[in-house]
């Protein structure tokens, strides 16, 4: 990869200190819970973002808040920076370590604390993986559902700081909507408790502020989440168009028909062909665009929204309707969908975007894509959730051509940069992490992200917490960890 | 009422310079947008929660984002209150103002400027009504849904102040659920937007932070509203129940196994009695309680939800089932509903609590409440929204009995004391204005109040919005408008 995104240089003076620090930790954690050897480090030198290998001081992996909370107690007297990091399966290079970093993961956190069915709701440690909730209640015919297409893996505790959605986030919303409450260490050891299994909370609405924060507002180590009664059935339907602008035209027309299916995910043609050839999905290879909608509920539900969507699908030209018959289909469809990414990686180098826009927009972005793409002489897959205007752009190049690789970024960043023009944003799902950092500029005004800073600094006035993520690092933020000047209230630039 | 709430006292140094902050507004803002005779004041000296008036320095009702901007970032330069209003609706006394304020109306506001609904959105000026939203895209068949019993006359700026809520969230949700963007203006007079028609938005979720924030964090002048399709058909069915704990256990049991109708709304015997003696509903008077559930959709998907709500309400001996078969029935049905508060006003002095509690509490808090009624010697009539598990306890008494109007506060607070401690909160949409401020230290520990101060503070540094509300302020708040300590960021107690 080209090194389009500036790393910030570590801190000397903390790497210089090393021994000292490991020493220290140590004392705070039982056995087994230090890793601080380079070969046992190797796997959390970076995340899924993978485009940039940093080595940190230590890996701390806690059993209790309690131990969450001595280790950020102790960083933050000691201005050692902190990552938190769930299973490091971030798009976006949340979980992206640096050289004087202590890592603190939840892996160990990893128990179901109670399951509370009349209140739908259950209480996990932020190590759960996000399956694991859904597997827990799904004889009582519930489940959690936010589904991230990692989350075999990805946990609970990523979930929140990414704000993490899925395909089936169109109906049931992102994590935001199906979390009630957490418990979160702050950066001074202190532990606070936010929201519940009631309705709302009294004072600000904290809960919807550490949702999406990315890592930078406290460590959260439990968190309360939403249950929902699995539907009564649900199918699968395809449907073909002879283009991408008639197939996201359709979307269009559904959603703003108010029609809010359970999932509409896109494919376009070239990632049929790459999802068809791993999965045998049972895909219509003769169509240059593909849409999953999902009904779900009874038969008669079922039939009747399938009825006024097929109705909308005619008046595009669709060319292919093909129902799911069976469960088994039902799941081939979904696995098909599901390892885009996967089956991508095996052709080719990819990255993935993850912009955003307004429903109304999404043809017109889709063919801007095409021409930004075309313009580089790249390659592009596109395979999304078009329901709720969250795009997901492959781009295919060569790692090992440096000018491909920059080629790569640059298009990419075009292509984000034309979500926010289309009065969309940067991140759907993904998150900004260091990916799109740089690119905060053009989404927000220097009031926007003076004001943003600051509420960072109301809760981490050190910088510790994730620092190199979200904001610019450079002009007035400094351009090394700890130098981020934050703008003083009533000192922001009109 | 009697003054168990502590008011501030004004800053004198800003009453006495009365003259010449009248004089510098009207540079401000053009002819009649500014009220500073007393009689015209009146008006604006209290709010629906009524038990408090103050009246102000002076009101302003400005006509564009600008004019505000202008008059916040002059109040903050000479460090003088504001209060922001909406149509003065609150129940938890957010609008009330106090002597050396200015108050900001937004009611000259009330355009709405776009619809638009392929993208499922429109965007509205802060004074618009909420019901006039819906009557905007009616004939197209959408609707915006939360839905207070005030809507004719609330604004959407009050109702993201408040976060509020209504009968038909319980499907919808509240406020914040229902809101895209906002263009706010900040403290210092620069204005900022914060989300929009696209599905989430990059860095922290500050819209989530605003919603709810009772005008504390800027005065927000536009929002961008969901706008949801209307249902093809909707039913409220009436179920008897001969005990208010059994009713409550019902919809626990509804909640429990996962269905969620529109509605489900509680009325106690005596709330029955008041509501049908004045809007003559129909409801049955042989009851001790009464569920009103709103099931939508097609008539089959009506028929098969209501099977199984009617097999669960069996279960707890239901006693009467009645099935609205008509639309002037319907209506006749959410008439008595959304009437209780007006009906009871005409029978006795009141004041209605809004404490949340998990839906599993349901009965427990109902029965506690009726202790503490009965301790007091008062009466009390319970008409909420179960489905979401939000009380609305009317306790009645006779204002013009020091005493009693004492004993209705004292069993107010302890009711809400016990919503907290059942693991619920103060409030499920009437917000903590006046009312609720010093019960905060009830339900946050001094490390919650600190944090939540702090992310306060960065947006009102000089704590001139809305100052007196939400936060206690005895302790280590000072007891001065302007005195408040905000704890610095690193010295929060344990």
């Amino acid at each position: 990869m080209s090194e389009l995104i500036a790393f910030q240089q570590p801190d000397q003076a903390v790497i210089e200190r090393r021994p000292a620090i490991i020493a220290d930790l140590a004392e705070l954690l039982p056995e087994g819970c230090l890793i601080t050897e380079e070969r046992e480090l190797v796997p959390f030198d970076t995340d899924a973002f993978v485009s940039y290998r940093r080595m940190p001081l230590a890996v701390v992996l806690p059993e209790t808040t309690a131990q969450v909370a001595a280790v950020l107690k102790y960083c933050n007297d000691n201005a050692i920076p902190v990552i938190p990091r769930g299973a490091g399966t971030s798009l976006s290079g949340g979980a992206i370590p640096q050289e004087d970093a202590v890592v603190i993961g939840v892996s160990k956190m990893n128990r179901i604390l109670e399951v509370d069915l009349p209140n739908r709701a259950a209480i996990v440690q932020a190590g759960v993986t996000n399956i694991s909730i859904s597997q827990a209640v799904d004889a009582d015919g519930f489940f959690y559902a936010p589904d991230p297409s990692s989350q075999l893996a990805c946990t609970i505790g990523g979930n929140i700081g990414m704000n993490s959605g899925g395909a089936h986030c169109l109906k049931y919303g992102v994590t935001t909507n199906n979390l009630m409450g957490v418990k979160m260490v702050m950066f001074d050891g202190s532990i606070v408790e936010i929201g519940g299994k009631a309705l709302d909370a009294a004072g600000y609405d904290l809960l919807g502020l550490i949702c999406g924060s990315e890592g930078q507002l406290g460590i959260v180590t439990e968190a309360t989440v939403r249950l929902i009664a699995k539907p009564e059935g649900a199918r699968p339907v395809l449907f073909g168009f002879e283009s991408s602008v008639a197939a996201g035209a359709c979307v269009t027309d559904i959603i703003g028909a108010g029609i809010i299916p359970v999932a509409i995910e896109f494919m376009d043609k070239p990632a049929i062909e790459i999802c068809e050839a791993f999965a045998q999905a049972g895909y219509p290879m003769d169509v240059e665009a593909l849409l999953i909608v999902e009904v779900e509920g009874s038969e008669a539900e079922m039939d009747a929204m399938l009825e006024r969507i097929i109705e909308i699908a005619r008046k595009h030209g669709v060319k292919t309707i093909k129902e799911s018959q069976s469960a088994t289909e039902a799941a081939l469809i979904w696995k098909g969908r599901k390892s885009a990414f996967g089956a991508t990686g095996r052709i080719a180098d990819y990255i993935c975007m993850d912009g955003t826009v307004p429903l109304g927009q999404l043809s017109h972005v889709l063919e801007k894509t095409s021409e930004i793409i075309d313009r580089y002489g790249l390659r592009v897959a596109n395979v999304f959730h078009a329901g709720d205007g969250n795009m997901h752009p492959l781009i295919l190049f060569d790692a090992n051509d440096p000018e491909e690789s920059l080629k790569a970024e640059m298009a990419g960043n075009d292509i984000l940069k034309l979500c926010v023009d289309a009065g969309g944003c940067l991140t759907g799902e993904h998150g900004v992490g260091i990916e799109k950092r740089d690119l905060m500029r053009h989404q927000y005004s220097d009031v926007d992200l003076a004001q943003q800073m600051r509420v960072r600094a109301a809760f981490d006035p050190k910088w510790i917490l994730n620092p190199s993520k979200v904001f610019p690092l450079d002009g007035r933020n400094g351009s090394q960890p700890g130098n981020q000047t934050v703008p003083e209230t009533g000192k922001t630039a009109a």
